[in-house]
């Protein structure tokens, strides 16, 4: 399974990107795909084709009316491994000794 | 003020990082600055030099024992503007008409 | 037309990435697309569906063999834009008015 | 010694970036450092704190005019090693017995 982060936005609209990072965040939302949302970008976990597919989804979604967008991606396959959205922090925290804020 | 997002580990002490991990996220919850943490990474929000002064104590304390160190950060400043770790999603969840997940 | 920059690598197989890498390159050497390696990554141009397909290829080559990868994929797209690989160097050259080592 | 690569653009200015990409490439230029430019972004090779202090400066020279700015950056330390700019990609290019395009 793969956990992927990515943000997606215009550069030829200005600097008031929350209607088009919500065009994507409803993409996402409607996937079906487990994922999380933060400052900086959304986190899905699934397959590789399928949060691929999302990522093209909001690329597209974007394509439709702007003529110039960035996208970063970064993806941490592990095999075999599921629900890392919430594992991969309860297990820094274990090492820790402590909750970290989320 | 800057939202900076990182994630930072060794590549030449196997595949289970979240020791390293914790090393980081410790230092990180002492700074003092507004975070928070995810499966891929940790957000910061403060002025640039606090931010990458935090980076650069991550990298110091791997550096002490590790021989190969991976990082990547993204940052987003905005002129005068405070707080946000919150409002970016809350602008976006405005926009969309209803919560997502975070 | 996109520019793509990605890179790929396991984190199961010690520090020695060279031979993985290598791996990728093949699959983008052999893809057809226009492209530029360097210490950091690769550059592809084209389409976002065969720049992302390139992409999917070195990452099963690599899940073939390894239970764990890191990706780390930008990209900028540009409406109607094609050879960007060397004329966005060119275009900073000339606002520069001097050469930059490339 | 530290391969980092970055890339650092305003959001408030529009999409025709190649004048403020100028800006930064001309503080790399002069900063004394090994680097190397290319369609995406910048790589410099050096020590952890000359490599980011030439981030540092070339934010502050877009801070001066631009209110919001965007910057990922990417870095590779490796204990005791130095002139990866090239060695990077020849070993690569040694595993695969063929020359890749740069």
């Amino acid at each position: 399974m793969v956990v992927l982060e990515f943000s997606i936005f215009p550069l030829d609209k200005g600097d008031s990107l929350s209607r088009y990072v919500a065009r994507s965040l409803d993409i996402v939302d409607r996937s079906g795909l487990d994922y999380r949302s933060h400052a900086m970008g959304t986190l899905l976990e699934g397959g590789f084709d399928p949060v691929m597919n999302v990522v093209r989804e909001c690329f597209q979604a974007l394509a439709a009316d702007c003529d110039r967008i960035e996208c970063s991606i970064k993806f941490d396959y592990r095999k075999g491994r599921q629900g890392r959205l919430e594992t991969k922090v309860a297990s820094v925290e274990e090492k820790l000794g402590r909750p970290v804020r989320k």
